[in-house]
Parts: C-alpha cells; structure tokens; sequence
C-alpha cells in the first residue's frame, strides 16, 4: 500500500513544480543568482565531448574529467572522452570551458561563472578555475530527461556567491572520522558550491593529527585514531581540487584532556589523565600562567602553520568552565600578581599570547565569542555560536566573523530551521564596510553521536540548505521549493559517495536481525532523533563507545514521510475528498497494521524491542485518526467525549522512546480535534 | 505482494534450518573443523566483558576492542567496556582468551583456536593471536537472538584450516581501487578467515604503486591513481592487525604498456606508449635481451622487496602474445645467438634471471602457469589459472602451487561452481609430501568490469564460499547448506563496511533518474551479467572509462530470487498446492503485473530503457507460466500447440538484452512443459 501511495505522491511532486517553481529555481541548489531561461535544449549523446581553455588551474581539467564521468554514470552513455588535459583537447567540443586565469584557493578569490547552454554548444566561462568548478556543478544539476532522452535545458546563467566564506566544521575527535569519511563530504560541499572545511582536530575525547615535535600526543591521546601529516596533505590536496580551503582547530585552553595524557604540565591541575569518554564540558584547561605552556604551543603551532597552508588558524576558546582556575593556588596567585581580576581576562591574556604565537607563525586568529575582549586587534575573525546578533555586533566594532549559531547540524533541526537563519538579517542597519565584515558561516557537524556510519546522514542533506543560505541572494527563501529542491538534490548527493541515504536500510537490516525490515522502516520513517541536547537526559549515558546503531541513529533528522503526511492532513481538512486525502487514508491504514508485523519481527529482533510501545501507540492513534476522518468525510461529528477519550492516546504518543519522538502526533491530533 | 511472499519465505527459512543443517553447521562460514553442541546458552547482556592473557601480538588486543564494538552494535547493547589494552583488564571476565605466544603473519603460522562457549563462561584458547582473531569472528558469528534476548549456543569447537594460503588477488590497475576499498576487503576477509591479499600492482591499463627509484612510472603511467609507499604500509598494517599477508605481482613481460608510457627502453618495440583504455591481450612486452631491463628490474624490485615484507613476490608471467618478439629482428638475431628456440625458452630465460634478482633480495617467485618450466628450480610456487590438474602435475614435479582456476569471480558464475572446486580432488592419488605442495587457493577479482562502486558486489559474498572451500574440511559439500550460510553471512559482512548489498538500490536509483525504484528492482532481481567473458562481444566495446552503472553493473552475479523461484517451481511440480505454489504463483503474478510499472519509470529514466524489451517477455512469460500453473492445478493438459506456441516466446526471453540475461526463463519452461 504504501508503494501504490509513493508512486502517486511522485506523481505529484513530478506534475507540480513545471506549475510553481520551475521557472525560476528549476531543481538547482544552491539557487544561482540570475537565471534566465530560454527556448530550446541541447540533447544529450554519447558524442559529448569537452575543452578547457584559457588559463586554468590543472584542476579544472581533473574536474571536468570527473564531470565527464559523473554525466556518462548517471546516463549510462558511453562518452568517448577519456581524461581532460591540456594536450589533445577536441577542437570543435560541445563543452567549451574557458578560463581567465588561475584561481587560488583562499578567501576572497572570485569564484563567478556563466554558463550558457544553447541547443548546438555550452559555454562556461569564469575568472579563475574555481568559479569554473562551480559551474560545472550546476551543469551536472541542469542535466534533465524525458521520453525523448537527456538534455540539459536553454538557460544563462551569471553567477557567484552572496558570502565568500561558506564552510562545514567537522569534529573528527569525539568519534573518530577516517580519510573516505572526509574526502566523500569534500565531494558533496564541493557539490553545493562550499568552500571551507574547518577541522577540529583535539578534544577532551581524543588527538587527532600527528605532531612530528610531539608524537607522544597521538600514541597516548588518541587510541591509535588520527591524521598522519601525510594524510592530511592528502585531505588538503583532495579539498583543493574541489576549490575548498581547509584549516585546523586547536581548541584551547579548555577541551584538552588528550593533550594531557602525554603532557600534564601543561595542565591547571596535576594529573595524570586519561582520554575522555564521556561527553560534557570538563575542568582539564591548558595552564596560561606558565611559560613553558607558550613554548610548547609555539613549536606545535608553528609545526601546524607550516601543515596548513591557509593563513587562518581556529583556537577554538570556548566552554573553559575556569574550574581547574580556581582551585589553583598558583594560578590564583598569578592572577593577583598580575592584576588579571577574573577568568575571562586570565583567558584574555592567554589569547593575546597566542595570538602572538601565531602572528610570528604567519596565521591569522579563528576563535568562538569568547575570544572577543577590548584587548583583542581588530585582525581576528570571531566565531559565532551565540547568533547572529554578537556577529552584527562584533561587526560594528571592527571584526570580521562568521555565523555557525543555527547551523547547529548535530542538533537535528529541520532543515527550514537552517535555511531562514540569514548571517545579515535584513531588519539590521549595517554600513557597507560593516556588512563586508559578515564572511559568511559553517555548519558544524559536532560529532558525540555521530560515527563514520551516520555521520554523512547527520550532515548530508540538510547542510546542503545552509550552502544556499550562504551562497544565493538572501531573497531566495521559499521553504516549500527549497524542500523541493532538497529532495531532488539529497539522491545525487549519493553520486559522489555519500552514504547518508544507504545506510538507513543497512542498519534497519542489522537491528532487525537480518529479517525483512518492511515493518521497522515503516515505524522508523516517522520517527526522529530528540533535539537540541535532550538525547542526553533520558536516562541513558552515552559514552565514547556506546553503540549508535540503534533505531534513534538510523532515524532521519527530518522526517520527510511526516512531511509530506503534514501536507495530507492540511488537505484533507480542506477538502475531505480528493488524491491528497486518499494517500493520507492509506498511510494511516498502514501505519494501524503495521504493529503486529513489526511485533513478529520483534521476536527475533531483541535490538529494537525499545520501540515497541511507540509503534503500538502509532497504530492506535492511526486508528483513531481513521475514525476521524471517517467521520469528517461523512460530515459527523464524534463528540467531546470521545476527543478527550483520544487525548490520553495522544499523551502517550508524545512520549519520547529509546530517545526518539513519533513526529506524526501532531496531525492526527488536529485530524481528532477536527472531528470532534 | 512480493513483500508478503518475502515474508512467508523468511518464515520458511527460518523454520527449516533447525530441522535440516542446524545441528552440524549452525550459520558459520566457513564450517570449523570440529564442532560439539552442548546444552544450554549464554545470554548475553551488558556487563559482558573480554580479557586476554597470555603471549599474543598487540594485534588481539585491538581485534578483541574491535569484536567489542561490533557486539555492541549489532545487538545495541550499551557495553562498558572501552579499549582492552593489557592494562586494566577485568580480572572476571565473560570472554577470556588465552594466547600462547605471539604469532607471525607468515605462510604456515600456526591458526588454531578452540572456543567453548558454557553458560556462565566464554573460553577461547589459541596457540597464536592469529587463531585468536578466527577465533573472534566465529564467536560473532554464533550471536543468536530469540523472544529471551541474545545469547550465545553453549558449543565446544575445534578449528583449524585445511589449507595454509587462502588468498584474494584484487586488480587496482584496469579499474582503480582507491584505500577504503581494499580495507573494507580486508575486513570482509579476515570475517571469513582468509589470510592472503595478493595486489596486483601493474598492468596495460595502470601503473599503481608509487616508486621512489623511478617516480615517472606512476607520474606517466598511472592518470594520478596510485597507492604511494606510504599507503601500501598502511594497508599493510591494516592488514597485519587482521592476520593476512600482503604480496604484490607485478605482471612481467607482457601486461606491461603502463611501464613503457616512461621507460619505452624496457619495451621490444620503440614505441612511444600510452596508457591503454582498451581491454584484451596486448603486444606490448618486455625485451628480455637488453642487460638493461634487468639492471632496471633490479633496482625497482630491490625497492619493492623492502616495500613488500611478505617473502613471496608474484612475476605474473601469463598472457605474453610474442608478437614483439617475433617482430623484433635484434631479438630475433639475440635469441639464435644464444640458442633459444622459441618465445617459451625465451620467457623461460627471462624468468630465470628474474628469479636469480628476487633470490638476491630474499623474496620467492610466485608466477602464473606459464612460469613452470624445466629449467626452474623447486623453491618457485606455481599459480594455476589453467586448473587442479596442472597443479597436481606440478606438485607431483615438485613444485608448491595454488589454485585460482575455478575461483575467478570475476566471471559472474555462481557461488556452487567455485565451492564445488577443491585444489585437492578427493579423485587424485597423491603422496602426503605432494598434498602439502599444494597450499591452497585465491579468489582473483580482475577489474575490468568493476569500480570502486562495484566491486564489492563482484567479490562479495561469493568469495566466502571459496574461503569456505579452503579452510574447512573437504568433506563440507553440502551446496543446499552453504546457500543457507551465505545468505545469513552475506548482510553480516555489512557490518565490516562492504557495499555489496547497499550499492544495488543506489544504482538502480541513480538509473531510474530517481524516481520510485519498486518496479525496476523486480526486473533487475532476476537478470544476471552475462558470464565468462561473453559481456564483450555483443556489440559495446567497453573501455576503461565506460560507463559501468548500468543495470548489467548493478545486476547481482547470482540472483536468490531466481533461485528460491526454481525452488518453488520444484515445488509446485512436485505438489500444486501449498506454500510454496502459492509463492510461486504471487511471483508469477507480481513479474506480470511489473511491466508497465517499469514502462511508467522509463518515460523520465533514458539509461533503463534497454531493458523495455526484456521487461516485456519477462511479464509475457509470467502470464504464460500462470496459464500454465493454472492449468496443472486444475488437471487439465494445455496441448502441444498452445507449448509449442510458447517456444518462440522463450527463445525471445533468452536472448540477452544490455549484456544482461533473464535467469528465471529455464523454470517458466518447465512449468509449461509440464503442462503441455
């Protein structure tokens, strides 16, 4: 049933956009910033052929390989193009790129493109190779079929980004990440058009690149887990061949337990420590009082300036509980000898040192609010996670910074939440020069309950709205298409490696015991993750090596079954009969019979017995909203007495299971009230 | 419908398997060697915990944490335990292995174990960490859940391998595997208990391994896709940690156009060379009359022998056309000087001087067939593509061999052809001291056909019925068993990373232009690639930068529908009434009914519609496979007109379409021939 109700939504989906949106926004995301659409298409075959001209970067021959590659995947045409380089281009392509000069990859660098497709030649041309791998994105995002074949439809488009900082922050240290983990989510940014990759390489919970001065940092701090410096050219490599800058976080003085295992003495406390595995904010902070502290970070920072090549270097500098601070007698005296009346100028101080150390390093300082202080030079680029405002403000006061408050992606909120959080809201009064300090954002992908097996799920699709947020024309904030959009994007993302969709199945298939999972992925697509920080107050302490294999890390942040369940009631309550309103009847009967199939599979399954309740209340409230709509197609009312009969039912469903929310409560509530 | 059928199947499968096989194989694969049940279980809750004493290799420390995780995902269970170091240990532990000493990854290690599982203890004894690691991998696959819970079967057994060297060959040069593929692989291997990876590093199509010696072999010969020495340690260590050696070939004299792209002076015609994107037996080939392809093999094997620690070094040696050779009048005029007859001796000669460069630098020869020549010594190890018998001949001559005739997965045949295939026919009368010559086998995946995308599904799981095949006694033939196991093993290796369940639904969504994929998966379901090597010459030619995303990419080499369909049909003629006739006929009826479903999808889906015509006779044949079933419930006979008008509808579906074939033609036929 729920198949027959699929094929008619797609139905849908597939009639309505060409009625809507498709004139403007087509399927592209991030949404350029002028299309014009014209008549005509250029069909496509296996004689597809592409040049590059001009001055480029050798990347943008390795990308339009790739490019050439991808189209010829996704089509199944046996394109006779083999590897794009300089010598041996075809004379007459149907691809002709062309290219200004080489582009670098650092702030600011023009990355605009236009591409004109007209039925007998594409065209791109940009300034340097970045824009031109942007462009060729958004070919591959054109590329549409029919009964007649693949085309890519007449448009021009001019192009470049509304933020030139548009990054995703990775935390390779709570749970370790390895190589493909990273080189797959440079693919999908480099897919939405991102720029910046921020990794957070040290943590309470784990050291997670190799210092050559200080190796003893990863053989005691990090289980083995880390970046070789090899690995990390590797990762820097890959990025820029994507066009993406990558550049390092050292979060200090707080979050630095792993540095402790095998340096003590650089603690506020004596030690000895072990990694972290739990998850929290813990009282181990770098000792800014000691000399020796600045030594050491000034061999290890200057050994890391020289690993990254981006002038920019994040020092992270939030969450210092000051405990450890406090308790110390030497400190405290310190502090007083010194004239540092409290913690937050202590930490002041330590940032001016550092900020010392890595000026003589050639960097520029990144750091979270915390670093904002009147002592602080107008050179460092603050790092919001308060909002936007403490950005508007910071601007105002001469410091460029970045937003990352509401790109919280580890907090699974949906994706509209994201979407309209804007770095420069539009009701602000910023001068021009004020404006030009706001460079643009990351989302963070914070990554306590994430593992190498979730985590693309966690990101993937949902930053890819925080790219067009960052890249399109802060006009562009239809919710609806942006959906639309998403879900037409989410699957090609799965092009380049991603495994945010794959991997459902497969770990429905490993909860359930290798058994059909048809039962479990019904209850499962209508559940999702607790929000914010409530995952961690159920009763449940999650710890570096817990399992996150369970129903709450397979479920989707966002439930677009709901969703789309949402839009069934709205309709249905408008109008109680028509195609809308069929679905919606369909979905509420499977969802009432799905109990004892998943209770059969529960038998052997002991892995997801956690949701049995949840799933009995789905089919109980699917039931009553059955009888609702029932009633409302037949124009009865049921009554006070039975409305608040289902309101207990209602309570119950709302409860929170194995650290999951039912997200369907809400519209068979309204379906309720409305039959009452 | 099929998912109802699926569902009476699963309980089927799971209701025979206690009657049947339980008592002797239960789910492990490969079967150990001596297996006693006992009575009772131990249930498995979270305060299980694992200790190792005794001499073992830091590398079982790291399996055990390993075992740990992947106990505690797949059952969700929160387990405290974090990283087993020798170090803080639970002095009671559930799990207690005891290791004698450390062992070696080395051609004969000793790797024994033997594991009771009681009900208030787990022992697992082993005379190396080696047998420890098998040891870990037969525990998890023991894992069996019930209405109680977990738990583990109370079991005593004995295991060890029947053959010293059972290897995976995998080709990174036609098709490049980047890192994660082979790790995953190696994972997927030591799950089954293999112990060898043989890489075969050098090819027409690619040169994979960087050299430090001669850097412009990958820099030319290689379009930027290599391992550099850095990361082949890296594999190897990985590897190492999961008890298998790692062995490189580098194909020599023929199988060598990637070398001459830089150093065409090694070559037996001038050249200038390019990379080749064809497929086939080239002419490209050695010349091993200049002194100075051997001063150039020294130095590039001498770097290689220390790369590789492994003592075997494999020299290919197969496949070499002469045709450079006999075109070459200086090596014409060399070889009548020298009194060489043919290109055989003259291979012969070659291959003696590489053996006396390998001796030099402490490696043993491995070669191809080709390589066994009279003038050989004993101490070289023969690896037969040409079959048991030429392994036999070798042995009896006294040379050591493995076999990889039978066991190239590669061509799509099933996994009952490679199981049924044993290195030591039990037919063969041979003296202890010539069954030891033959030390066992390796499954070859050549890459032509594959990529990074693919291959997992190319090797897995078939490659666990050969791994079977050479570590459990020879007496273990059961087929009807062993595609029980496999299909239990087979979702289990998801769990190590490997991609060959999950890609499928990818692909198949990427084809259908992503739209619902419901009605192409039934048609994909039941077609297989073409075997053999027949998929090359129905009219494409394939290159090496093809599409390989088709359905004929995506397409399982051995379909389980068809075969559970052949079982019904079994059935069905056996007893028209039943489960499994019915099962039979929702099949017949769901493949029916599928075909304007698939058409619906191929309006907007261009890269599927090569299948149209299949997807016609496949519901053609279904309608006419019920007319038949109907007929033979009833009694009645349908008459040698109406079969005889079925024929041309047969031989229709037979034919190949997108170099794919429709496996479910042969029972159709039969249940109309039944019913003539």
């Amino acid at each position: 049933m729920k198949k027959n109700l699929l094929i008619v939504l797609l139905g849908l989906t597939l009639a309505f956009p060409a009625l809507l949106a498709a004139a403007t926004t087509l399927d592209l995301m991030p949404v350029p910033e002028k299309v014009t659409w014209a008549e005509g298409r250029y069909d496509l075959d296996a004689t597809f052929t592409a040049a590059v001209t001009g001055q480029a970067n050798p990347r943008l021959y390795s990308a339009t390989t790739r490019m050439l590659r991808r189209l010829s995947g996704r089509t199944g045409l046996f394109l006779a193009q083999a590897v794009v380089t300089p010598a041996g281009q075809p004379t007459n392509p149907t691809l002709q790129i062309t290219c200004d000069r080489p582009g670098k990859v650092a702030l600011g660098e023009d990355e605009s493109y236009s591409l004109t497709i007209s039925p007998k030649k594409i065209e791109l041309h940009c300034a340097t190779d970045l824009g031109g791998l942007h462009g060729l994105e958004t070919l591959l995002q054109l590329l549409q079929a029919d009964a007649k074949g693949f085309y890519f439809p007449a448009v021009t488009i001019q192009d470049q980004p509304r933020f030139p900082w548009r990054g995703l922050m990775i935390d390779v240290c709570r749970h370790w990440l390895p190589m493909e983990v990273i080189k797959r989510n440079l693919d999908g940014m480099a897919a939405v058009k991102m720029n910046v990759l921020h990794l957070h390489l040290s943590e309470d919970q784990g050291f997670r690149i190799e210092s050559k001065q200080f190796p003893e940092l990863t053989q005691l701090g990090s289980d083995g887990l880390f970046y070789t410096q090899t690995q990390i050219k590797e990762i820097i490599a890959w990025a820029d061949e994507r066009g993406i800058r990558v550049y390092p976080e050292f979060d200090m003085p707080g979050h630095t337990t792993a540095w402790f295992v095998s340096h003590p003495e650089l603690a506020s406390a004596p030690g000895p420590y072990t990694i972290e595995r739990r998850w929290g904010v813990f009282d181990p902070t770098m000792d800014p009082t000691k000399e020796s502290t600045y030594k050491f970070l000034d061999r290890f920072l200057g050994e890391m300036a020289v690993l990254f090549p981006d002038p920019y270097l994040h020092i992270g500098g939030d969450e210092n509980n000051g405990k450890q601070w406090n308790n110390s007698p030497a400190i405290q005296a310190w502090m007083k000898k010194n004239g540092i009346k409290d913690n937050h100028a202590l930490q002041a101080y330590f940032n001016s040192r550092l900020l010392k150390i890595l000026t003589r390093h050639g960097k520029q300082m990144v750091g979270w609010d915390e670093i904002l202080h009147p002592s602080m030079p107008k050179n460092i680029v603050i790092h919001s996670w308060r909002g936007p405002d403490s950005l508007v403000q910071a601007a105002r006061r001469g410091y460029q910074g970045i937003l990352s408050n509401g790109y919280y992606i580890d907090l699974i909120q949906p994706a509209s939440y994201h979407y309209l959080n804007d770095p420069v809201r539009s009701d602000l009064q910023l001068t021009p020069e004020e404006r030009a300090r706001i460079l643009g954002g990351e989302a963070t992908s914070w990554a306590e309950l994430v593992t190498p097996e979730t985590v693309d799920s966690r990101i993937w699709p949902r930053t890819a709205v925080i790219a067009e947020r960052l890249w399109s024309p802060a006009s562009v904030r239809d919710v609806d298409d942006m959906y639309r959009r998403l879900e037409i994007l989410s699957p090609q993302l799965e092009e380049v490696g991603l495994i945010h969709i794959k991997n459902y199945e497969m770990m429905l298939r490993r909860m359930a015991n290798q058994q059909d999972i048809t039962a479990l992925r019904v209850l499962t697509d209508v559940v999702e993750p607790l929000k914010l920080y409530s995952r961690h107050s159920q009763g449940v302490t999650y710890l570096q090596h817990s399992p996150y294999t369970r129903v709450v890390d397979a479920a989707r942040p966002e439930s677009m079954t709901a969703r789309a369940f949402a839009r069934q009631v709205e309709a249905f309550l408008a109008a109680p009969v028509g195609a809308e309103g069929d679905a919606m009847m369909n979905q509420l009967a499977l969802w009432q019979e799905n109990h004892p199939r998943l209770l059969q599979t529960m038998e052997k399954a002991p892995a997801i017995r956690e949701m049995q309740s949840m799933s009995q209340d789905l089919a109980d409230l699917a039931a009553a909203g059955l009888v609702a709509a029932e009633a409302l197609q037949e124009g009865r009312k049921l009554g006070h007495d039975w409305a608040a009969a289902q309101q207990e039912l209602i309570t119950r469903a709302q409860k929170q299971r194995g650290q999951t929310e039912l997200v369907v409560v809400a519209p068979i509530a309204k379906l309720i009230a409305a039959a009452e």
